[in-house]
Protein backbone atom coordinates (compact mmCIF):
# COMPACT_ATOMS: atom_id res chain seq x y z
CA UNK A 1 0.00 0.00 0.00
CA UNK A 2 0.84 3.75 -1.21
CA UNK A 3 1.59 6.04 1.93
CA UNK A 4 -1.14 8.86 1.21
CA UNK A 5 0.20 11.57 -1.52
CA UNK A 6 2.76 8.96 -3.06
CA UNK A 7 1.54 7.46 -6.69
CA UNK A 8 0.43 4.14 -6.79
CA UNK A 9 1.60 0.93 -7.34
CA UNK A 10 0.32 -0.57 -9.98
CA UNK A 11 0.50 0.79 -13.36
CA UNK A 12 -2.61 2.86 -14.99
CA UNK A 13 -4.40 0.96 -17.99
CA UNK A 14 -4.95 3.86 -20.43
CA UNK A 15 -7.42 2.53 -23.05
CA UNK A 16 -6.22 4.88 -26.12
CA UNK A 17 -8.67 6.16 -29.11
CA UNK A 18 -7.53 8.90 -31.62
CA UNK A 19 -6.09 12.71 -30.62
CA UNK A 20 -3.22 13.75 -28.79
CA UNK A 21 -4.97 13.43 -25.38
CA UNK A 22 -4.18 10.00 -24.27
CA UNK A 23 -0.81 10.90 -24.64
CA UNK A 24 -1.14 14.51 -22.19
CA UNK A 25 -2.63 12.12 -20.00
CA UNK A 26 0.11 9.43 -20.37
CA UNK A 27 2.70 12.20 -19.79
CA UNK A 28 0.99 14.09 -16.46
CA UNK A 29 0.35 10.92 -14.92
CA UNK A 30 4.07 9.73 -15.55
CA UNK A 31 5.08 12.90 -14.07
CA UNK A 32 3.65 12.16 -10.85
CA UNK A 33 5.35 9.08 -10.45
CA UNK A 34 2.82 6.64 -11.70
CA UNK A 35 3.20 3.82 -14.65
CA UNK A 36 1.37 3.75 -17.13
CA UNK A 37 0.23 0.67 -19.79
CA UNK A 38 -1.14 1.80 -23.01
CA UNK A 39 -4.22 -0.60 -24.50
CA UNK A 40 -4.40 1.19 -27.83
CA UNK A 41 -7.31 0.43 -30.44
CA UNK A 42 -6.42 -0.28 -33.87
CA UNK A 43 -7.17 2.25 -36.14
CA UNK A 44 -7.89 5.12 -33.67
CA UNK A 45 -4.35 5.32 -31.93
CA UNK A 46 -1.27 6.86 -32.94
CA UNK A 47 0.95 4.33 -33.65
CA UNK A 48 3.97 6.39 -33.38
CA UNK A 49 3.54 8.04 -30.30
CA UNK A 50 1.89 4.74 -28.58
CA UNK A 51 5.86 3.34 -29.36
CA UNK A 52 6.49 5.33 -26.81
CA UNK A 53 4.98 3.70 -24.03
CA UNK A 54 4.77 0.18 -22.87
CA UNK A 55 2.05 -0.84 -24.80
CA UNK A 56 -0.68 -3.16 -26.56
CA UNK A 57 -2.74 -3.46 -29.49
CA UNK A 58 -6.33 -4.10 -29.30
CA UNK A 59 -9.13 -4.08 -31.64
CA UNK A 60 -12.80 -2.44 -30.20
CA UNK A 61 -14.84 -5.30 -28.66
CA UNK A 62 -12.30 -6.97 -27.72
CA UNK A 63 -13.16 -6.58 -23.87
CA UNK A 64 -11.63 -10.24 -22.74
CA UNK A 65 -8.20 -9.60 -24.23
CA UNK A 66 -7.97 -5.97 -22.77
CA UNK A 67 -9.08 -7.10 -19.68
CA UNK A 68 -6.64 -10.30 -19.82
CA UNK A 69 -4.06 -8.02 -20.77
CA UNK A 70 -4.40 -5.04 -17.49
CA UNK A 71 -4.82 -7.64 -14.98
CA UNK A 72 -1.58 -9.49 -16.22
CA UNK A 73 0.09 -6.01 -16.34
CA UNK A 74 -1.10 -5.75 -12.44
CA UNK A 75 -3.22 -2.99 -13.01
CA UNK A 76 -6.55 -1.97 -11.14
CA UNK A 77 -7.31 1.27 -12.40
CA UNK A 78 -8.80 1.73 -15.82
CA UNK A 79 -9.06 4.74 -17.80
CA UNK A 80 -10.67 5.75 -20.97
CA UNK A 81 -9.35 8.16 -23.69
CA UNK A 82 -9.17 9.62 -26.74
CA UNK A 83 -12.20 9.72 -29.51
CA UNK A 84 -13.28 6.80 -30.75
CA UNK A 85 -16.92 7.06 -33.33
CA UNK A 86 -19.44 4.76 -32.95
CA UNK A 87 -17.87 1.87 -35.11
CA UNK A 88 -20.85 -0.41 -37.35
CA UNK A 89 -21.57 -3.50 -35.60
CA UNK A 90 -19.89 -5.32 -38.87
CA UNK A 91 -16.19 -3.66 -38.04
CA UNK A 92 -16.04 -4.96 -34.81
CA UNK A 93 -14.08 -8.19 -34.10
CA UNK A 94 -15.52 -9.84 -30.81
CA UNK A 95 -13.69 -12.38 -28.67
CA UNK A 96 -15.85 -14.62 -26.72
CA UNK A 97 -15.75 -12.32 -23.46
CA UNK A 98 -17.22 -9.83 -25.59
CA UNK A 99 -19.75 -11.72 -26.83
CA UNK A 100 -20.85 -12.73 -23.24
CA UNK A 101 -21.69 -8.93 -22.89
CA UNK A 102 -22.93 -8.88 -26.25
CA UNK A 103 -26.62 -8.32 -25.36
CA UNK A 104 -25.48 -5.35 -22.93
CA UNK A 105 -23.83 -3.74 -25.75
CA UNK A 106 -26.38 -4.38 -28.58
CA UNK A 107 -28.78 -2.44 -26.28
CA UNK A 108 -26.77 -0.03 -25.26
CA UNK A 109 -26.07 0.80 -28.92
CA UNK A 110 -29.30 1.40 -29.56
CA UNK A 111 -29.49 4.30 -27.42
CA UNK A 112 -27.96 7.33 -26.97
CA UNK A 113 -24.06 8.10 -25.92
CA UNK A 114 -25.36 8.14 -22.61
CA UNK A 115 -26.28 4.77 -22.61
CA UNK A 116 -23.42 3.10 -24.21
CA UNK A 117 -20.32 4.60 -22.38
CA UNK A 118 -22.67 4.09 -19.01
CA UNK A 119 -22.76 0.44 -19.93
CA UNK A 120 -19.50 0.24 -20.98
CA UNK A 121 -18.51 1.70 -17.26
CA UNK A 122 -20.40 -1.23 -15.60
CA UNK A 123 -18.89 -3.76 -17.58
CA UNK A 124 -15.77 -2.50 -17.01
CA UNK A 125 -16.26 -2.83 -13.52
CA UNK A 126 -18.05 -5.68 -13.26
CA UNK A 127 -14.94 -6.90 -14.83
CA UNK A 128 -13.13 -6.21 -11.52
CA UNK A 129 -11.91 -2.75 -12.50
CA UNK A 130 -11.91 0.79 -11.17
CA UNK A 131 -13.01 2.81 -13.82
CA UNK A 132 -11.22 6.58 -13.37
CA UNK A 133 -11.84 9.62 -15.88
CA UNK A 134 -8.64 11.46 -17.79
CA UNK A 135 -9.16 14.34 -15.54
CA UNK A 136 -9.12 12.43 -12.19
CA UNK A 137 -5.84 11.20 -13.34
CA UNK A 138 -4.62 14.12 -14.92
CA UNK A 139 -6.22 17.08 -13.75
CA UNK A 140 -4.35 19.86 -16.12
CA UNK A 141 -6.39 18.56 -18.86
CA UNK A 142 -9.07 20.69 -17.64
CA UNK A 143 -10.51 24.38 -18.78
CA UNK A 144 -10.14 26.71 -16.21
CA UNK A 145 -11.87 29.70 -15.12
CA UNK A 146 -11.36 33.10 -16.18
CA UNK A 147 -9.70 34.12 -19.72
CA UNK A 148 -7.37 32.48 -21.26
CA UNK A 149 -5.89 34.58 -23.77
CA UNK A 150 -5.35 38.29 -24.54
CA UNK A 151 -8.69 39.11 -25.71
CA UNK A 152 -11.59 39.38 -23.41
CA UNK A 153 -15.13 38.60 -23.96
CA UNK A 154 -17.37 42.15 -24.56
CA UNK A 155 -20.94 42.65 -23.30
CA UNK A 156 -22.82 41.32 -25.93
CA UNK A 157 -20.61 38.31 -26.10
CA UNK A 158 -21.56 38.08 -22.09
CA UNK A 159 -25.22 38.06 -22.94
CA UNK A 160 -24.82 35.20 -26.22
CA UNK A 161 -22.92 33.29 -23.46
CA UNK A 162 -25.56 33.54 -21.03
CA UNK A 163 -27.95 32.24 -23.38
CA UNK A 164 -26.17 29.62 -24.76
CA UNK A 165 -25.54 28.27 -21.10
CA UNK A 166 -29.07 28.49 -20.63
CA UNK A 167 -30.01 26.70 -23.67
CA UNK A 168 -27.89 23.83 -23.39
CA UNK A 169 -28.79 23.61 -19.33
CA UNK A 170 -32.36 23.34 -21.05
CA UNK A 171 -31.58 20.16 -23.76
CA UNK A 172 -29.12 18.61 -21.06
CA UNK A 173 -31.88 16.07 -20.04
CA UNK A 174 -31.62 14.97 -23.65
CA UNK A 175 -28.36 13.17 -23.75
CA UNK A 176 -27.33 15.45 -27.60
CA UNK A 177 -24.14 17.01 -27.98
CA UNK A 178 -23.39 19.92 -25.77
CA UNK A 179 -22.30 22.93 -27.80
CA UNK A 180 -24.34 25.74 -29.17
CA UNK A 181 -23.53 29.41 -31.18
CA UNK A 182 -25.39 32.36 -30.49
CA UNK A 183 -24.53 35.31 -32.05
CA UNK A 184 -27.08 38.83 -31.13
CA UNK A 185 -28.93 36.63 -28.67
CA UNK A 186 -29.97 34.57 -31.45
CA UNK A 187 -28.88 30.76 -31.15
CA UNK A 188 -28.20 30.09 -34.78
CA UNK A 189 -26.37 26.71 -34.52
CA UNK A 190 -27.22 23.60 -32.05
CA UNK A 191 -25.14 20.60 -32.09
CA UNK A 192 -26.21 17.04 -32.29
CA UNK A 193 -24.68 14.18 -34.08
CA UNK A 194 -22.78 16.08 -36.06
CA UNK A 195 -20.16 17.21 -33.88
CA UNK A 196 -18.43 20.85 -32.75
CA UNK A 197 -16.30 20.83 -35.85
CA UNK A 198 -19.21 20.15 -38.46
CA UNK A 199 -21.23 22.88 -36.51
CA UNK A 200 -19.13 25.29 -36.98
CA UNK A 201 -18.44 24.61 -40.86
CA UNK A 202 -22.16 24.99 -41.29
CA UNK A 203 -21.89 28.18 -39.69
CA UNK A 204 -19.10 29.22 -42.31
CA UNK A 205 -20.99 28.03 -44.99
CA UNK A 206 -24.62 29.65 -44.03
CA UNK A 207 -22.24 32.95 -43.78
CA UNK A 208 -20.51 32.85 -47.34
CA UNK A 209 -24.04 31.70 -49.18
CA UNK A 210 -26.08 34.97 -47.12
CA UNK A 211 -28.00 33.42 -45.26
CA UNK A 212 -26.54 34.14 -41.88
CA UNK A 213 -25.94 37.74 -42.19
CA UNK A 214 -24.28 38.77 -39.15
CA UNK A 215 -21.22 41.19 -38.29
CA UNK A 216 -17.83 39.75 -39.01
CA UNK A 217 -16.42 38.26 -35.70
CA UNK A 218 -20.03 38.19 -33.75
CA UNK A 219 -21.40 34.77 -32.11
CA UNK A 220 -19.64 32.92 -29.42
CA UNK A 221 -19.55 29.10 -29.28
CA UNK A 222 -20.85 27.78 -26.29
CA UNK A 223 -19.80 24.20 -24.40
CA UNK A 224 -20.95 22.66 -21.39
CA UNK A 225 -21.01 19.04 -20.08
CA UNK A 226 -24.55 17.66 -20.09
CA UNK A 227 -26.12 17.70 -16.44
CA UNK A 228 -26.06 14.09 -16.48
CA UNK A 229 -22.89 13.12 -18.25
CA UNK A 230 -20.72 10.29 -16.78
CA UNK A 231 -17.54 12.79 -16.92
CA UNK A 232 -15.33 10.08 -16.33
CA UNK A 233 -15.87 8.95 -20.35
CA UNK A 234 -16.76 12.05 -22.35
CA UNK A 235 -16.60 15.65 -21.13
CA UNK A 236 -16.34 18.00 -24.08
CA UNK A 237 -12.95 18.51 -25.30
CA UNK A 238 -11.58 21.68 -27.17
CA UNK A 239 -8.42 22.38 -28.55
CA UNK A 240 -6.55 23.95 -31.52
CA UNK A 241 -9.03 22.72 -34.16
CA UNK A 242 -11.99 23.67 -32.46
CA UNK A 243 -10.51 27.73 -32.95
CA UNK A 244 -9.36 27.02 -36.42
CA UNK A 245 -13.45 26.03 -36.92
CA UNK A 246 -14.31 29.73 -34.37
CA UNK A 247 -12.30 31.20 -36.95
CA UNK A 248 -13.22 29.96 -40.54
CA UNK A 249 -16.87 30.80 -39.03
CA UNK A 250 -15.97 34.17 -38.02
CA UNK A 251 -16.95 33.95 -34.42
CA UNK A 252 -16.09 36.58 -31.72
CA UNK A 253 -14.56 33.45 -29.27
CA UNK A 254 -14.99 30.59 -27.46
CA UNK A 255 -16.82 29.93 -23.85
CA UNK A 256 -16.23 26.63 -22.10
CA UNK A 257 -17.90 25.75 -18.82
CA UNK A 258 -14.75 25.99 -16.34
CA UNK A 259 -13.72 22.45 -15.55
CA UNK A 260 -16.49 21.32 -17.47
CA UNK A 261 -14.54 20.50 -20.65
CA UNK A 262 -10.90 18.93 -21.47
CA UNK A 263 -8.12 20.11 -23.69
CA UNK A 264 -4.93 18.41 -25.02
CA UNK A 265 -2.92 21.78 -26.13
CA UNK A 266 -4.35 24.69 -24.54
CA UNK A 267 -1.19 27.16 -24.70
CA UNK A 268 -1.34 26.24 -28.19
CA UNK A 269 -4.86 26.82 -28.57
CA UNK A 270 -4.68 30.08 -26.93
CA UNK A 271 -1.97 30.91 -28.94
CA UNK A 272 -3.43 30.51 -32.02
CA UNK A 273 -6.78 32.43 -30.59
CA UNK A 274 -4.14 35.26 -29.83
CA UNK A 275 -3.30 35.28 -33.21
CA UNK A 276 -6.83 35.50 -35.07
CA UNK A 277 -8.07 38.10 -32.23
CA UNK A 278 -10.51 35.40 -30.92
CA UNK A 279 -11.45 35.50 -27.15
CA UNK A 280 -11.32 32.10 -24.49
CA UNK A 281 -12.91 31.80 -21.96
CA UNK A 282 -13.91 29.38 -19.23
CA UNK A 283 -17.11 30.14 -17.87
CA UNK A 284 -18.29 29.31 -14.12
CA UNK A 285 -21.32 27.26 -14.61
CA UNK A 286 -23.41 29.31 -11.88
CA UNK A 287 -22.15 32.24 -13.09
CA UNK A 288 -22.38 32.80 -16.76
CA UNK A 289 -22.09 36.82 -17.11
CA UNK A 290 -18.56 36.57 -15.43
CA UNK A 291 -16.08 35.56 -18.73
CA UNK B 1 -71.74 46.10 -42.08
CA UNK B 2 -72.17 42.25 -43.30
CA UNK B 3 -74.62 40.24 -41.41
CA UNK B 4 -72.61 37.10 -38.93
CA UNK B 5 -71.57 34.20 -41.28
CA UNK B 6 -71.56 36.30 -44.49
CA UNK B 7 -67.99 37.47 -45.97
CA UNK B 8 -66.70 40.57 -44.87
CA UNK B 9 -67.31 43.24 -47.63
CA UNK B 10 -63.42 44.86 -47.10
CA UNK B 11 -61.11 42.89 -49.17
CA UNK B 12 -58.63 41.05 -47.38
CA UNK B 13 -54.45 42.08 -48.14
CA UNK B 14 -52.27 39.43 -48.68
CA UNK B 15 -48.73 40.33 -47.95
CA UNK B 16 -47.24 37.66 -50.84
CA UNK B 17 -43.63 36.19 -49.75
CA UNK B 18 -42.34 33.55 -51.87
CA UNK B 19 -43.56 30.04 -52.25
CA UNK B 20 -47.60 28.72 -53.42
CA UNK B 21 -48.78 29.16 -49.62
CA UNK B 22 -50.38 32.65 -50.72
CA UNK B 23 -52.23 31.58 -53.29
CA UNK B 24 -53.75 28.48 -51.37
CA UNK B 25 -54.84 31.31 -49.01
CA UNK B 26 -55.99 33.35 -51.28
CA UNK B 27 -58.43 30.77 -53.38
CA UNK B 28 -59.49 29.71 -50.29
CA UNK B 29 -60.72 33.54 -49.28
CA UNK B 30 -62.34 34.25 -52.49
CA UNK B 31 -64.00 30.39 -52.59
CA UNK B 32 -65.82 31.99 -49.23
CA UNK B 33 -66.76 35.17 -51.06
CA UNK B 34 -64.56 37.79 -49.94
CA UNK B 35 -62.01 40.12 -52.32
CA UNK B 36 -58.35 39.37 -52.44
CA UNK B 37 -56.03 41.81 -52.85
CA UNK B 38 -52.27 40.51 -53.21
CA UNK B 39 -49.66 42.98 -52.36
CA UNK B 40 -46.41 41.27 -53.98
CA UNK B 41 -42.61 41.45 -52.87
CA UNK B 42 -40.34 41.86 -55.77
CA UNK B 43 -38.25 39.36 -55.73
CA UNK B 44 -40.00 36.76 -53.44
CA UNK B 45 -44.10 36.29 -54.82
CA UNK B 46 -44.21 34.49 -57.74
CA UNK B 47 -45.02 36.70 -60.67
CA UNK B 48 -46.73 33.89 -62.78
CA UNK B 49 -49.56 33.51 -60.12
CA UNK B 50 -49.90 36.64 -58.52
CA UNK B 51 -51.11 37.72 -62.22
CA UNK B 52 -54.28 35.93 -61.98
CA UNK B 53 -55.13 37.91 -59.06
CA UNK B 54 -55.86 41.51 -58.33
CA UNK B 55 -52.51 43.21 -57.23
CA UNK B 56 -49.35 45.60 -56.59
CA UNK B 57 -46.02 44.70 -56.60
CA UNK B 58 -43.89 46.60 -53.77
CA UNK B 59 -40.52 46.15 -52.44
CA UNK B 60 -39.80 44.59 -48.84
CA UNK B 61 -39.26 48.03 -46.63
CA UNK B 62 -42.17 49.74 -48.09
CA UNK B 63 -44.38 49.74 -45.58
CA UNK B 64 -45.71 52.84 -46.26
CA UNK B 65 -46.54 52.67 -49.85
CA UNK B 66 -48.43 48.86 -48.68
CA UNK B 67 -50.72 51.00 -46.21
CA UNK B 68 -51.70 53.68 -49.04
CA UNK B 69 -52.95 51.02 -51.10
CA UNK B 70 -54.27 48.49 -48.66
CA UNK B 71 -56.15 51.87 -46.91
CA UNK B 72 -57.08 53.05 -51.08
CA UNK B 73 -58.78 49.51 -51.65
CA UNK B 74 -60.80 49.54 -48.56
CA UNK B 75 -58.80 46.76 -46.59
CA UNK B 76 -59.04 46.45 -43.05
CA UNK B 77 -57.45 43.03 -42.57
CA UNK B 78 -53.97 42.11 -43.80
CA UNK B 79 -51.91 39.25 -43.90
CA UNK B 80 -48.53 38.28 -44.81
CA UNK B 81 -47.85 34.77 -46.56
CA UNK B 82 -45.08 33.16 -47.57
CA UNK B 83 -41.42 32.42 -46.82
CA UNK B 84 -39.13 35.65 -46.81
CA UNK B 85 -35.63 35.47 -45.58
CA UNK B 86 -34.13 37.88 -43.34
CA UNK B 87 -32.68 40.70 -45.72
CA UNK B 88 -29.35 41.95 -45.99
CA UNK B 89 -29.97 46.12 -44.32
CA UNK B 90 -28.15 47.21 -47.63
CA UNK B 91 -30.95 45.05 -50.25
CA UNK B 92 -33.92 46.99 -48.69
CA UNK B 93 -35.08 50.02 -50.28
CA UNK B 94 -36.92 52.24 -47.56
CA UNK B 95 -39.54 54.52 -48.37
CA UNK B 96 -39.94 57.75 -45.85
CA UNK B 97 -43.10 55.85 -43.56
CA UNK B 98 -39.87 53.03 -42.99
CA UNK B 99 -37.37 55.28 -42.55
CA UNK B 100 -40.01 56.65 -39.44
CA UNK B 101 -39.75 53.25 -38.36
CA UNK B 102 -36.37 52.57 -39.30
CA UNK B 103 -35.23 52.38 -35.28
CA UNK B 104 -37.15 49.91 -34.56
CA UNK B 105 -36.72 47.66 -37.44
CA UNK B 106 -33.50 47.93 -36.97
CA UNK B 107 -33.79 46.59 -33.36
CA UNK B 108 -36.19 44.15 -34.49
CA UNK B 109 -33.42 42.81 -37.27
CA UNK B 110 -30.32 42.46 -33.69
CA UNK B 111 -33.25 40.27 -31.93
CA UNK B 112 -34.44 36.92 -32.80
CA UNK B 113 -37.07 35.86 -35.79
CA UNK B 114 -39.97 36.51 -33.04
CA UNK B 115 -38.96 40.18 -31.94
CA UNK B 116 -38.75 41.26 -36.06
CA UNK B 117 -41.92 39.44 -36.67
CA UNK B 118 -43.45 40.97 -32.93
CA UNK B 119 -42.20 44.11 -34.09
CA UNK B 120 -43.66 44.18 -37.57
CA UNK B 121 -47.32 43.49 -36.46
CA UNK B 122 -47.15 46.58 -34.60
CA UNK B 123 -46.16 48.40 -36.83
CA UNK B 124 -48.81 47.10 -38.87
CA UNK B 125 -51.18 47.30 -36.07
CA UNK B 126 -50.25 50.76 -35.75
CA UNK B 127 -51.31 51.91 -39.12
CA UNK B 128 -54.70 51.17 -38.32
CA UNK B 129 -55.22 47.00 -39.86
CA UNK B 130 -56.27 44.16 -38.43
CA UNK B 131 -53.27 41.81 -38.21
CA UNK B 132 -54.68 38.31 -38.91
CA UNK B 133 -52.55 34.81 -39.40
CA UNK B 134 -53.37 32.66 -42.82
CA UNK B 135 -55.13 29.82 -40.97
CA UNK B 136 -57.67 32.12 -39.42
CA UNK B 137 -58.86 33.18 -42.55
CA UNK B 138 -58.17 30.03 -44.47
CA UNK B 139 -58.05 27.08 -42.12
CA UNK B 140 -58.15 24.49 -44.77
CA UNK B 141 -54.01 25.32 -44.48
CA UNK B 142 -53.62 23.49 -41.12
CA UNK B 143 -52.11 20.27 -40.71
CA UNK B 144 -55.08 17.44 -39.38
CA UNK B 145 -54.56 15.52 -36.51
CA UNK B 146 -54.10 11.60 -37.03
CA UNK B 147 -52.50 9.28 -39.78
CA UNK B 148 -52.34 11.55 -42.94
CA UNK B 149 -51.41 8.71 -45.36
CA UNK B 150 -51.44 5.00 -46.32
CA UNK B 151 -48.43 4.58 -43.71
CA UNK B 152 -48.64 4.06 -39.79
CA UNK B 153 -46.22 4.84 -37.43
CA UNK B 154 -44.76 1.94 -35.54
CA UNK B 155 -44.03 1.62 -31.30
CA UNK B 156 -40.61 2.51 -31.81
CA UNK B 157 -41.47 5.80 -34.33
CA UNK B 158 -44.17 7.14 -31.75
CA UNK B 159 -41.04 6.66 -28.80
CA UNK B 160 -39.02 8.98 -31.18
CA UNK B 161 -42.00 11.74 -31.59
CA UNK B 162 -42.55 11.57 -27.88
CA UNK B 163 -38.75 12.09 -27.89
CA UNK B 164 -38.94 14.86 -30.21
CA UNK B 165 -42.29 16.83 -28.46
CA UNK B 166 -40.33 16.76 -25.50
CA UNK B 167 -37.32 18.34 -26.64
CA UNK B 168 -39.22 21.46 -28.78
CA UNK B 169 -40.78 21.93 -25.62
CA UNK B 170 -37.93 22.32 -23.75
CA UNK B 171 -36.04 24.46 -26.53
CA UNK B 172 -39.26 26.69 -26.88
CA UNK B 173 -38.50 29.79 -25.49
CA UNK B 174 -35.16 30.05 -27.65
CA UNK B 175 -36.44 31.49 -30.48
CA UNK B 176 -34.89 28.56 -32.77
CA UNK B 177 -36.05 26.64 -35.29
CA UNK B 178 -38.59 24.33 -34.14
CA UNK B 179 -37.75 20.92 -35.82
CA UNK B 180 -35.65 18.25 -34.91
CA UNK B 181 -35.09 14.70 -36.36
CA UNK B 182 -34.83 11.72 -33.55
CA UNK B 183 -33.95 7.83 -34.51
CA UNK B 184 -33.83 4.66 -31.52
CA UNK B 185 -34.72 7.79 -29.17
CA UNK B 186 -31.27 9.35 -30.07
CA UNK B 187 -31.74 12.91 -30.96
CA UNK B 188 -29.97 13.31 -33.86
CA UNK B 189 -30.17 16.99 -35.37
CA UNK B 190 -31.66 20.68 -34.17
CA UNK B 191 -32.73 22.82 -36.35
CA UNK B 192 -31.57 26.40 -36.10
CA UNK B 193 -30.93 29.24 -38.12
CA UNK B 194 -30.17 26.59 -41.33
CA UNK B 195 -34.25 25.61 -41.77
CA UNK B 196 -35.44 22.41 -41.69
CA UNK B 197 -34.11 21.73 -45.77
CA UNK B 198 -30.54 21.80 -44.72
CA UNK B 199 -30.71 19.92 -41.07
CA UNK B 200 -32.17 17.35 -43.10
CA UNK B 201 -29.83 17.62 -45.93
CA UNK B 202 -26.69 17.19 -43.17
CA UNK B 203 -28.54 13.57 -42.10
CA UNK B 204 -28.86 12.58 -45.81
CA UNK B 205 -24.86 13.36 -45.40
CA UNK B 206 -23.73 12.00 -41.97
CA UNK B 207 -25.13 8.95 -43.18
CA UNK B 208 -23.56 8.76 -46.11
CA UNK B 209 -20.45 9.30 -44.76
CA UNK B 210 -20.91 6.74 -42.34
CA UNK B 211 -21.01 9.42 -39.40
CA UNK B 212 -24.30 8.68 -38.62
CA UNK B 213 -24.97 4.62 -38.68
CA UNK B 214 -28.70 4.07 -38.71
CA UNK B 215 -30.99 1.39 -40.12
CA UNK B 216 -32.20 2.77 -43.57
CA UNK B 217 -35.94 4.27 -42.86
CA UNK B 218 -35.38 5.11 -39.30
CA UNK B 219 -36.11 8.36 -37.44
CA UNK B 220 -38.46 11.21 -37.26
CA UNK B 221 -38.62 14.34 -38.84
CA UNK B 222 -40.77 16.19 -36.15
CA UNK B 223 -42.14 19.51 -36.24
CA UNK B 224 -44.14 22.27 -33.95
CA UNK B 225 -44.91 25.98 -33.45
CA UNK B 226 -42.46 27.68 -30.90
CA UNK B 227 -44.75 28.20 -27.43
CA UNK B 228 -43.99 31.46 -27.74
CA UNK B 229 -44.48 31.97 -31.34
CA UNK B 230 -47.24 34.56 -32.99
CA UNK B 231 -49.21 32.56 -34.74
CA UNK B 232 -50.27 34.90 -36.72
CA UNK B 233 -46.75 35.20 -38.81
CA UNK B 234 -45.03 32.39 -38.38
CA UNK B 235 -46.30 29.06 -38.24
CA UNK B 236 -44.05 25.76 -39.23
CA UNK B 237 -45.04 24.40 -42.47
CA UNK B 238 -44.75 21.10 -44.40
CA UNK B 239 -44.97 20.13 -48.00
CA UNK B 240 -43.60 18.02 -50.81
CA UNK B 241 -39.97 19.59 -50.61
CA UNK B 242 -40.36 18.13 -46.75
CA UNK B 243 -41.16 14.62 -48.05
CA UNK B 244 -38.36 14.81 -50.43
CA UNK B 245 -35.93 15.79 -48.00
CA UNK B 246 -37.37 13.26 -45.13
CA UNK B 247 -36.76 10.47 -48.17
CA UNK B 248 -33.60 11.81 -48.94
CA UNK B 249 -32.47 11.16 -45.02
CA UNK B 250 -33.78 8.17 -45.42
CA UNK B 251 -36.39 8.98 -42.09
CA UNK B 252 -39.29 6.82 -41.07
CA UNK B 253 -41.95 9.49 -41.53
CA UNK B 254 -43.18 12.64 -40.78
CA UNK B 255 -44.87 14.13 -37.39
CA UNK B 256 -46.65 17.67 -37.18
CA UNK B 257 -48.09 19.24 -34.18
CA UNK B 258 -51.99 19.14 -35.33
CA UNK B 259 -52.82 22.09 -36.06
CA UNK B 260 -49.63 23.86 -35.48
CA UNK B 261 -48.54 23.63 -38.83
CA UNK B 262 -49.57 24.83 -42.49
CA UNK B 263 -49.30 23.07 -45.49
CA UNK B 264 -49.59 24.72 -49.41
CA UNK B 265 -50.03 20.89 -51.05
CA UNK B 266 -51.48 18.63 -48.37
CA UNK B 267 -52.83 15.96 -50.80
CA UNK B 268 -49.61 16.02 -53.35
CA UNK B 269 -47.77 15.68 -50.29
CA UNK B 270 -49.36 12.75 -48.92
CA UNK B 271 -49.14 11.14 -52.11
CA UNK B 272 -45.54 11.67 -52.69
CA UNK B 273 -45.19 10.35 -49.09
CA UNK B 274 -47.09 6.93 -49.64
CA UNK B 275 -45.13 6.29 -52.77
CA UNK B 276 -42.23 6.31 -50.71
CA UNK B 277 -43.13 4.32 -47.68
CA UNK B 278 -43.35 7.16 -45.46
CA UNK B 279 -45.44 8.11 -42.70
CA UNK B 280 -47.18 11.65 -42.25
CA UNK B 281 -49.51 12.01 -39.39
CA UNK B 282 -50.49 15.30 -37.16
CA UNK B 283 -49.74 14.61 -33.61
CA UNK B 284 -51.93 16.56 -30.65
CA UNK B 285 -49.62 18.25 -28.53
CA UNK B 286 -50.58 16.81 -25.53
CA UNK B 287 -50.71 13.62 -26.87
CA UNK B 288 -47.57 12.61 -28.47
CA UNK B 289 -47.77 8.95 -28.39
CA UNK B 290 -50.98 8.61 -30.42
CA UNK B 291 -49.85 8.92 -34.04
Amino acid sequence: MSTSGAPPDDPLAIVCGAGNMPFRVADAVIGRGRRVVLLALTGWADPVQVARYRHYWARFGQLGYLSRIARQEGCRDIVFIGAVTRPAITQLRFDLRTLMVLPRIIKAFAGGDDHLLTRVSRIVENEGFRLLGPHEVAPEILVPAGQLGRHAPGERDRADIAVGQALLAATGPFDIGQAVVVAGNRVIAIEAAEGTDRMLARIAQLRREGVLKLPEKSGVLVKAPKPSQDRRFDLPSVGVRTVEAAVAASLAGIAVEARGAVTADLDEMVRQADAAGLFVVGVPADEPTRG
